[in-house]
């Protein structure tokens, strides 16, 4: 129904395909166009933290923040506006996220004194993530994407694992170590024990015991043995797909590749596959 | 023959399985719920060893702390009850773990002098391994479980290798940089080393010569190399899994794929598999 | 046409042999007797960096310095010389670092004030990915260049990927440590970020705050699970070649294996494969 | 001519089997007990290195120093005693660590003031390398030795890459940053890019400036990703070689495996496999 009134404004329609869809040129080419100044708008921002920039080149920051979020702000009443279901749009992650976007530069001008607003900006970094809805494109990302869909499960179950060792070890730290050698607190050995095992390992909170230092070694040599995990789990996937999408697609009659999934006759001398 | 007597009591029949399995609704509900409680009673533990927290929120926690206690008393005392082997149960894995969960509450309670005891109830937190326990029944961790179990001795073969290189290595550091760059003895060598070859690197302890610069690439290069080795292992071994998961659901006459690993015929043609 | 002019001076046709070619006896041995030139200058160019022996043994040094340059020189020209198209070769990536290798020596002879050719000078280590051209003969180097070169575009997907959450997880540690705690910019904390996924951690900048932590913890997690991703890419490439070559020398009659991948029967029993 | 020798001498040709041969139970047992005593007398040594321990228990330390020297002599006397051909077993890698294993403690007997024997002392540990000699019996071990075996050349060619990435990107950041942040020469530079490459990262050498961090920051992701490639390698070649091993022990006929690579038929049911 919705769909059908959208087919009667050719404008709206063809609005739709260019600024939601991706499949046309016209569509890619506005999504391209769209994530480049995304990009520069987030690197406005980031200029605008570094101390020695901001000072000189205040006006020019202040300037290009206003040319982004008009920018934006047309982009968001024209998704509004060709929507096929506005309020769907309004309130769905990309939605939310393209509101705040343009909301804190309005507010900190009506209201200049709320200067937390500085910080509400900074999630406009989180359009980023538009980038990936682009990729989306690419049987690459499409192959990833599957293969950590169908790994996520395992990586949860060895996420809760790692978390119960980390428990464990830290609390054992707590014990061994105690305040006076920067173990403080449980948590806070549990994020030391969160640091060593991953082998970030930074060097603020170290073992200064003889049996603490026994232990972390342990804890070391056994976070070098899960760190096999995750890439095994991720791997035997990968190995997976890849596997499949080219198994699948080798004619046994003329040894030719790149069959889809669900062929049944190879395209290319139409023997059964 | 004991389990016969139990048939007798339905009373106990039933909370044993409500207790002790996890095959009936209700049996599984009780250990999601006491997972629950268990986390909650060592998140309790770890505000406690947090400075400004136990200071102003004292009582709370002790109230906590007791009301834990209460409840895992019961839960210890309705499982030596129903258990069909009370003394079997007691002295289990998780029986002693249950009792020391309990213990160091009461003892403080009688001889308020023992502080050390503070240190004991930290091992509660071993309570947390009951969460593997429901894991068990997650088919992932079973598949990760098989995986790491096949890998078990090659994993242990892998590990004394680690260790004689640690040996080795750590030796030659200690000759080389000597007492006056922090490489005070063997031991602490060696502890060095193993910092260094899981890529954990505090950086506490720091080759300061020339020569010892060396030899730590050498040893850099050389866990940067046999990092791989536990990763092949268990990815190897997660891909036999995998494969043997699914590999054994492929039909010869249709094809098809997906058959449950213990299934005599193909659910889609009916063909012997 | 150039090459047949080339067929009718031996001479440079011989030398063009030697100098490019690396199949003949000679072009293998000029080739293996460059790259040891081309180490022993890098060595020198190290020595001369390295205070203590600049100033000792600076004669030594600014000699042989003249003498790497004059053989550079001489196989410069050369190269020039036996080039079937010259300005081609000069043009060419090989011949722009040649050339890079012998000019600031000279122009530090004419113009001896000019002290930053001192740092173009350095770049005569690029000479040394000649080695990786040599490499090329060695099949080992061969399989894993056409793997990474299989997986090239799914590493850059996923380098995407992971800049993408360096730019959120920096934004949000800025806004979270704030320039109080050294995260003084969006760029620097993006750039701590990259330093704790990648679990380098050298612990220059640190989360201080509690929040912090949590959200470090998360990020050394999220890092330590992602390292996965490149791994699993490479070697499910890797394996596939491996299999490919391994797998298309497979004879169904006698079962031996060892056939090159071109190979059209069995070299044991003549069966076609 | 040798062997046949060996044979007329009973007592020789016994203890031949014995000290030197793993396949008769003795021969296992002794090696065992060997294997023990050398862990011992490693351990007495890095006891003698912590500072605390050789001053309080000098006496008993310096007389296990020579209980083990005395049990390793008789065992070195013996190996060459009953060894086939002595010479050879003299001038083999473990005949000359066996020396050097006994020798250092009877020359600072005789020549008391020689110090730095200490240090060839600890060339003891070297000995360790006997258990690898027992884990051959392991299949485990065995399994994991061919997989190395197999990847060696590849591994060797990734770590050229290595070293020339490190000698690049080393000398590019002595140019970025230079000798006034640490980076006080080319070699320094290079250890520097060997801990960030390697994801160690002690955080003794930090790059300050902008740029400097900016190229670190590649060297990381660079680094992040060709952590994949040993991996990758080795992954691939126990994938190969554990599939190997069971693929080729699966009988047609009867289901079982467990056979040999060269068998050809199933040993329980006797089919051609």
């Amino acid at each position: 129904m919705n769909q059908d009134l959208m087919h009667r404004n050719p404008l709206r329609q063809k609005m739709y395909e260019v600024i939601f869809g991706t499949e046309t040129p016209a569509g890619k080419r506005f999504d391209v166009i769209l994530i480049y100044v995304i990009i520069l708008s987030v690197f406005a921002l980031m200029l605008d933290s570094v101390g020695g920039i901001s000072s000189v080149f205040g006006f020019e920051i202040r300037l290009a923040e206003w040319i982004f979020t008009l920018i934006f702000t047309v982009e968001y009443a024209a998704r509004i506006y060709c929507a096929p279901q506005p309020w769907r749009y309004i309130r769905s992650f990309y939605g939310i996220i393209d509101a705040i976007a343009v909301l804190p530069t309005y507010i900190s001008f009506f209201f200049p004194g709320i200067n937390y607003l500085l910080v509400i900006r900074l999630f406009r970094v989180l359009r980023i993530f538009r980038v990936l809805k682009l990729m989306r494109y690419l049987s690459e990302a499409n192959l990833l994407m599957r293969s950590m869909s169908n790994a996520r499960r395992k990586i949860f179950v060895f996420f809760s694992f790692v978390l119960i060792i980390s428990m464990v070890f830290g609390s054992i730290m707590y014990v061994v170590e105690g305040p006076e050698n920067e173990f403080t607190s449980i948590p806070r050995s549990i994020y030391w024990m969160i640091v060593t095992i991953t082998t970030v390992g930074y060097g603020d909170i170290i073992p200064q015991t003889i049996l603490g230092q026994i232990v972390a070694s342990a804890a070391m040599l056994t976070g070098y043995s899960i760190i096999a995990v995750p890439t095994g789990i991720l791997t035997a996937e990968l190995s997976q797909e890849i596997q499949r999408e080219r198994a699948s697609a080798i004619c046994n009659a003329c040894q030719k590749s790149g069959h889809e999934m669900d062929a049944s006759y190879c395209k290319y001398c139409g023997e059964k596959l």
